[in-house]
């Protein structure tokens, strides 16, 4: 019925590039979230296996290659999910993940090395 | 005496865009630690502060504004140097920071949400 915009349509209001000025509190405090999300090593090779599966999701039965348990997998795409990471979708059995594209874009903005253009 | 390359030749050696394949174990943990020194919000704007400030280096004198003690200031801009992101000069009475700029890159091209160019 109604229409929705394509998910990397949705700006997260957050941050600029650290180059451009000092990050206010408020700033820090939410970058520092989806930062954290990214500080584990398990978590990251596990969004990263998301990132880069084909078609640009995956489920847990996909992506269990990782050395911990199923349980385990669960828990960390719980975590990244409640960051703004990842998003998901049941579909029959299994939850399948996604990366939340604008928040990756966020987050690869903070990192900017050249000033950001006006 | 000798020829010394400009910071943003070094290349850091990690690590992929997480959206083009899966990161190995190793390469996990390297990011993981640049991250999580990213990951606190005071620390990351101690960061975003020496990053921005005129000349691109700062002394904790320069930096004493986010509400935390001198003491504090100087334990993170360690744990920043200790991550890699930071270098440091002692110049007189105080130490300058200033923007590893290779390793931002790393973690900005860490984020790329399009696939690397060849």
């Amino acid at each position: 019925m109604s229409k929705t915009s394509p998910p990397s349509a949705e700006v997260v209001p957050c941050c600029p590039p650290l180059t451009e000025r000092p990050m206010t509190a408020e700033e820090a405090e939410t970058a520092a979230r989806m930062f954290k999300a990214l500080s584990d090593p398990v978590r990251l090779r596990l969004f990263s296996a998301v990132a880069s599966h084909a078609g640009g999701e995956a489920c847990v039965c996909d992506i269990s290659d990782v050395g911990v348990s199923q349980p385990t997998v669960s828990h960390h795409l719980k975590k990244l999910k409640e960051a703004g990471l990842l998003l998901s979708e049941r579909r029959g059995t299994w939850v399948y993940y996604s990366v939340a594209p604008s928040v990756l874009a966020a987050m690869g903005q903070i990192l900017t090395t050249a000033p950001a253009a006006a």
